[in-house]
């Protein structure tokens, strides 16, 4: 066992950078992109991420647009939300919303024998304005949001697609990296609240001032 | 790329820890274990865990005591706390509490340039009942409660140390491993906010009544 380094609380986050930078050996996905990868890393200690990640082409830039335009997060979890910077997001106009506790939502889901999550995207799509969503848990989300717009229900300006799990997380995922809409996907198995909300953030943090 | 398979919503959950054991193939970790384990495997898709996770001996039987007798539950994380299911907590008396955002927090960490999270640590050192610490986030959290035990100023009901990352993660879960306290740890680099939650749900479904 090594010893205990001692870091002071500013510099922890910086350190834990250098370490990930460090890791990847030189390895690099482009400058709007390193970012975003090394923050999923840093908060799973996974280094699978450099792999699995898939990013649309110019996503970056849609997204940011998106949030300086007052763009809303919507996310399928409450840990997600709880996550996310709200801060930054809020400083130009926008905000994050989570449906998925809304006494309408449990009601419809029920009586539908269809998922919360869905019934929280179509809730969604009613939202004013430029639209994030930020999955960190239900495939079906995915998989009502890629209908909704497959109807021309929704636009989304950007889905983080990162479920977890093992039933239909992998073929979700693939509907929405083969679409196009704005993405950024964690293909395979794994993903979840923190990691779709870290991607928010690394986003968000492009954007402080 | 597989076909989407029709689950009902009640039954994804089932499903999913049925994939888990397939791929688990046979492996045990005991009757009180498995489902903490493959909880954790569940809400990461990461099977490392299940060579990573230590579990202190007869910590499952202290946890469900501590929960029975009203346990107060410290997270380092607003995330942790969102995960954690309120609702079997309070049917027996306890409560989840973070104490990171609270203003008297933060403004001690900075005067003392110490991290939140120790002073966090040290607020829950005053609480009354059994306490369960479900750390995900800050390794230095763990540091402070080995030593507030060493001094005599605090006695876990049970330590859930997974903190995530790069920056003495490793040696403060050896430091708990090392200890008498009752913990469940995950070894390594990995963890996270997720992970704490899902070893507290896990417990807390073996109580659900």
């Amino acid at each position: 066992m090594s010893e205990i380094e001692i870091v002071k609380p500013m510099d922890i986050e910086k350190r834990s950078f250098e370490i990930i930078t460090e890791r990847l050996n030189g390895r690099t996905f482009g400058p709007e992109l390193d970012d975003i990868v090394k923050r999923v890393i840093h908060t799973s200690a996974d280094f699978e991420y450099a792999d699995q990640l898939v990013f649309s082409e110019g996503v970056v830039e849609k997204a940011l647009a998106a949030i300086k335009a007052g763009a809303t997060i919507v996310t399928d979890t409450q840990m997600a939300w709880s996550g996310i910077n709200k801060k930054i997001l809020e400083s130009f106009g926008g905000s994050a919303v989570c449906f998925m506790s809304d006494e309408d939502v449990a009601k419809e889901a029920k009586a539908r024998e269809i998922t919360r999550a869905m019934v929280s995207m179509e809730k969604a799509a009613g939202l004013e304005g430029p639209v994030i969503f930020a999955i960190g848990n239900a495939p079906t989300a995915l998989i009502r949001i890629h209908e909704l717009v497959a109807e021309q229900k929704l636009s989304p300006a950007l889905i983080i697609g990162v479920p977890v799990g093992f039933v239909n997380v992998v073929e979700a995922k693939e509907l929405i990296i083969q679409s196009k809409i704005p993405h950024i996907v964690a293909r395979g198995n794994k993903g979840g609240s923190n990691i779709a909300a870290a991607i928010c953030n690394a986003l968000l943090y492009k954007l402080r001032r």
